[in-house]
């Protein structure tokens, strides 16, 4: 029930991706129960009846993610969450509230033993092909060994599932030399150091799109403002089109010729549609989809999930914060 | 001597501001007397001698600013800020070592009373014509107290330089909700809540470039990773297009055809190109441009730096901020 396009999109996601990979994954729907048999039908697919889980309640974008998980026990997203809780489910896809998701999965499924607070991550495109940024998700005033099981949690999840080796790990500052940056990221800056991790120090703002480390370790509060921040620069460069093209017809004309070709190579600043990010350190598999997900975005979504699944992830972080904790 | 194309850009603009604007500023260049004198030679330049001020000494782009100052006394960035202090000249301009232009001009001119920290400013186009981003100086771990004060001196300049009446402030977190944000933004909130300005409160990452607020408040930490990120937006999308142009012969053709169009179209997004920033809260006009600055943007920060001077900014903070000290 979750996203701008919902349900529409996201049943037509879930069900392609059920239809596709059915020998490696099961789906199951999560939602009104009477809206996702109304999309089935208006759409002539067949879906098993007992792979629906009706939810009489939604959580929308803009409610208040502990107070709505409170208020609606009967949601989808709390549902959802419940079913990795007990068993009947290994992962959790949704494109819905953000934070509802993030804190529906906490509250729920558990923390991994070891991990003081989850992560969400995003993955950026970049010179050097992504960007991984943790934490994205907004948990704010994060302290230093925070910044450590992000570092920890990123590392597995970019090693195992975007398949880099010995990824790189640098800290969000706003110089490259240990000694600059705030109080958080100077602390920061020598408990990392201190790990197995391939750390390379601090990275600055410009670094990010330059790919200049795989991963990039941030407090949630600025990982949020660059990602939405970042998320507007698309926009902002149609208005600036749009005002180029309003001069004369000369330049309309040209702008109207190039709009294909340019929307074509500058495709990659849209990952957001692409796929969906993890929330990293619960006990269990959640991915976290944009509101505007496209029925493609779901079904990847779905198999990057079962890619979680398959990977283990759950499992090697907690084996890895189980060593650091007896080292401590 | 500062910036990428010093001294040559820096000695053109200067003389070039000299010779359009004499009956309303005059011009000292300060730096290595022989290499000033070579440029005005070789480009067949007249200026007057007596306007050149000898400095021996240089501080690099890299250096650290406090200790460059502390050892470099006689390097150009020191001795115009000191003719500042000194009265012999109004303002201080230089496309140098930002950290230490802001060091020399805080150490030397002080500060205003009531200014605990100076602020740099960066002002980024956006969809409604501009966004004054206050704190970009990387002036880590502010307090709410600074926020405020940057609040108070942004307000001031925006209104009288960039000519907006009464312009909006909003105060950047993660989301628009008075109880969204970190302990800093909370905090500063309230604080900004009480005072006079026009503050329409929390804004986040994507409202900057949107022009949500005239003025965007924060944390020198993240304004100078923001500022970075934003910088390196145009040498990605640069580096998307070389991409696309090299798949094949058609589409390079196409991006070829059609690169001048965009490069005109997306002028404003190379906006650090046509001025500088003023750095508030000193006791003395102090403006600092990029460090790839031209000669057009060395001409414009000085033509800048005249108008804070005739719009008598440093008046103006000192008597807001002995207001507000009177009141608490």
């Amino acid at each position: 029930m979750g996203g701008d396009f919902a349900p529409e999109k996201v049943v037509l996601g879930g069900v392609e991706a059920f239809n596709k990979f059915q020998n490696r994954l099961d789906v199951i729907l999560v939602g009104k129960k009477g809206e996702i048999q109304s999309v089935l039908l208006k759409n002539q697919l067949s879906f098993p009846d007992d792979k629906i889980v009706n939810a009489t309640e939604v959580i929308e974008m803009g409610e208040m993610p502990t107070d709505a998980i409170r208020n609606k026990p009967d949601s989808s997203i709390v549902i959802a969450a419940r079913l990795v809780k007990e068993g009947k489910a290994q992962a959790f896809v949704s494109a819905g509230n953000t934070g509802a998701v993030a804190a529906a999965s906490t509250l729920i499924m558990g923390r991994i033993e070891g991990v003081d607070r989850p992560t969400i991550g995003a993955i950026l495109p970049s010179e050097s092909g992504f960007c991984a940024i943790f934490d994205v998700g907004a948990f704010v005033d994060a302290k230093p060994q925070h910044l450590l099981s992000y570092a920890l949690m990123a590392e597995i999840y970019v090693r195992e599932i975007l398949k880099v080796d010995n990824p790189s790990i640098g800290l969000l500052s706003v110089g490259e030399e240990k000694d600059k940056g705030n109080k958080l990221t100077k602390d920061a800056f020598d408990l990392i150091s201190k790990s197995k991790l391939n750390f390379i120090g601090n990275v600055e703002g410009r670094d990010i799109l330059k790919g200049t480390a795989n991963i990039v370790i941030c407090d949630g509060f600025i990982g949020n403002i660059l990602l939405k921040f970042g998320e507007s620069v698309p926009k902002y460069m149609k208005h600036l089109l749009t005002l180029y093209a309003k001069e004369n017809l000369f330049k309309k004309i040209k702008i109207g010729l190039f709009k294909n070709t340019l929307k074509e190579a500058l495709s990659p600043l849209d990952y957001q549609k692409y796929g969906g990010v993890p929330l990293l350190g619960v006990n269990g598999i959640t991915i976290i989809g944009h509101g505007s997900s496209t029925s493609l975005a779901i079904e990847n979504m779905i198999l990057r999930a079962y890619e979680v699944y398959e990977r283990k992830i759950t499992e090697r972080i907690k084996k890895t914060l189980a060593q650091i904790s007896v080292k401590e």
